[in-house]
């Protein structure tokens, strides 16, 4: 029998026993899966069934519409009473999934110590580094023992989870450095802190995005990164294992932004949350796409009297939009692990020019050959390989100029830099090709 | 004066004390990024004046091609000297990187032990878990004393650097469980470690791809993951700071490949490089072009018969493209994420038809309008509007189905999918639209 049907046989008794002893069996994270696929009704039964630390496992792995469903079926005494087992960081993601009002209302019924650090927690924007630390860190004063210290650290209740790193602190609550438990051991028992601490090389201010700690625990490897405030106080801490769910959610945005869909979309999303996901990028290619077609209206008389270049043309934009796309995702890429820049990198564009080039002459040559066969008209085919050409050279330019100018310009390039880029190939690709056909009409017909 | 104005002052002066002044001051990841951009004979005056330990902290932050470059400028001899101060796992890394005449000729000049931990490392492909683990790990039989454990950790050398959670095995060397540092503090000191390990929830076999361990680490967010052989003796451990390096090259690789673009290309790779990377997916999509050509070719009369269709086509084929990408988008990222199957969520087709079904039609009168009123023509704009309908429906259900079954058929969808789509949407596009046209041709004229 799998979880799933081990969930509902559980649901159908109503055996609290049975559904605590789940979480001996399974990760909490996969008890979270099968729970977001629970029907309202199931849902209720089955959260008055699990014990308050049990549930406080399941908000840690729940994603936000899954705790959203989840609190709503608590008073506001069982949820304080649930988040008491539960990291302040996590408390506080919880309760920003929550309305104002309960929100408040809930802070308020909370011990202040906790209250205070979680109002801190709060003030930060979701998707700053102050967001997503945790504040679980243990911070002791720089003129301690080693000795001291290992006292300090056996006090503390071995149910803590608590990370290995330690940060030492001047009297000023200023960051100086950081020591590891086994630092501590293999130091002498008098030296001070001070002594043994490593200087932080790296850390980020609360107010920071989300993505300068991503880019720094991946350029240099890190374990940790201590996040300060602009004392340089420590106010948390963001480990390599909690960064991982933001590296990937930030890539998996990226690819789903670069394709036009809304970052909170899922395979899952009901239909019409898809619907209004996809239907406002479709609206703004379909202005794009009549651009593109008001291009190819221009030049119906010259269409009329040679009806191949219909089926030629779309060759031409289609392969300028392909070598663009190319382009593109190579700056997409660069530009997001912070490699390039317009002002350091803009030599780069004849290297991209030169591929338009080559691509556009090989392509071309190929294409070329394959109407002149078709059609045994040599002039069509030299049309075809220049405009293929042209193209070709817009399109890779423009797929390095673009995002590298968006970016610039603050606006994100992985949403709009693809609309921009389609735009040109479509609309140059038909016009060159078009016109060139429209100058050499005599040899075409 | 920045870096690398400082490694350029240097490297003219040819002061080695200077030159190693910067590793106090610089992290070796920003050294190796400006070493990279070194000319050969610079970076040979370069690697000559840093001392073997900075030798070994450069080749532990520098990309494959500087590692490579760096090697030739060293006997074996020396590069044995430098490995001695690295990782033994990086030292596989680097040795990856020589021929293989050079890489036995070094191997067989290196101590044994050593030599038999690389011969291990070196078997396993370079992406799988036994080609990223590292083997810096401690493992202690689980009959030892939280004293005896802790006795030991004092005497490895303060200077290695090692993960925090050590491994416990049976006597037969078969993984038991990991205890912390933390844990050996807090536990009464005659206490087995067999007694104070927390089982492993978690292990990956040596031989499975990178992939599966990057998968798991942000899954369960993990801080470690043992590699364990079929006997389930512990071979390395891959952390959290080592996974994140690999999960970002997975996935800047998948958007790479969803593109068409060889995943070793990088923004600065020469044009040459970049050609021979790009050249062959064009030469694929130029051939599935010239389907669709063929496609336009065989309604040529109609076409010339009715020009304006010629400017309406490409409108339905570019925008079936749009949405088709939209939904390849969402089922790429979660196919990554592992979270979807053919078997599992082959109903969710259901929700994709009837989200194509809306978005045509939204977009199709949106077209059929602008159509009609251009030319007057309300049968146009039918027949638009249908060809739109009919294509997103191609579109949105090709986009989830192409990669499930590329998936199923052990293909890897991000590289196919987008190929296949845009032939189905061009193809049938084209088809419908002009079929149509055909059909109902003495209404347009």
């Amino acid at each position: 029998m799998d979880l799933n049907e081990e969930i509902r046989k559980i649901i159908k008794i109503k055996d609290d026993m049975l559904i605590n002893s789940l979480f001996d069996e399974y990760h909490p994270v996969d008890i979270a899966l099968e729970a977001e696929d629970l029907e309202d009704e199931d849902l209720e039964t089955f959260v008055s069934l699990v014990s308050h630390d049990n549930m406080a496992l399941l908000f840690e792995s729940a994603e936000d519409d899954l705790s959203a469903r989840m609190m709503a079926y608590f008073t506001d005494d069982d949820l304080i009473d649930i988040f008491a087992h539960m990291e302040t960081s996590i408390v506080a993601d919880l309760l920003g999934v929550l309305s104002t009002v309960r929100r408040k209302a809930i802070l308020s019924s909370m011990k202040s110590a906790e209250k205070n650090t979680l109002k801190m927690i709060l003030s930060f924007d979701e998707e700053s580094a102050g967001g997503i630390m945790t504040t679980n860190f243990i911070a002791l004063k720089e003129n301690l023992t080693a000795e001291e210290a290992i006292k300090k650290l056996r006090a503390i209740s071995p149910e803590t989870e608590i990370i290995d790193e330690i940060f030492v602190t001047d009297d000023y609550h200023r960051l100086q450095g950081i020591v590891t438990i086994r630092d501590l051991l293999v130091s002498n028992a008098k030296t001070a802190l001070r002594d043994i601490l490593e200087e932080v090389d790296f850390y980020v201010y609360g107010t920071d995005d989300q993505e300068v700690a991503a880019n720094l625990f991946s350029k240099y490897e890190l374990d940790i990164l201590p996040v300060v405030n602009s004392n340089m106080a420590i106010l948390g801490v963001i480990t390599s294992e909690d960064i991982i769910a933001i590296i990937d959610q930030e890539h998996n945005e990226d690819i789903l932004q670069m394709h036009g869909v809304n970052a909170d979309e899922v395979y899952d999303s009901t239909w019409f949350d898809s619907f209004k996901s996809r239907i406002p990028w479709l609206i703004v290619n379909l202005l794009t796409a009549f651009l593109a077609s008001s291009v190819v209206k221009g030049f119906e008389s010259t269409i009329s009297q040679v009806v191949v270049l219909s089926a030629a043309m779309p060759i031409v934009t289609g392969m300028g939009g392909n070598a663009g796309s190319q382009t593109l995702s190579i700056i997409l890429t660069s530009l997001a692990r912070g490699e390039l820049s317009l002002k350091e990198d803009y030599k780069l564009i004849f290297k991209e020019i030169f591929l338009g080039l080559f691509e556009g002459a090989i392509i071309g040559i190929l294409a070329a050959g394959v109407f002149v066969f078709w059609h045994h008209n040599i002039y069509l085919g030299f049309i075809l390989f220049l405009a293929m050409i042209a193209n070709m050279i817009i399109a890779c330019s423009m797929g390095f100029l673009i995002p590298l100018v968006l970016d610039k310009m603050k606006i994100d390039p992985a949403i709009a830099s693809s609309i921009f880029l389609t735009t040109f190939t479509d609309v140059f690709g038909f016009f060159i090709f078009l016109g060139l056909a429209t100058v050499f009409l005599p040899l075409l017909i």
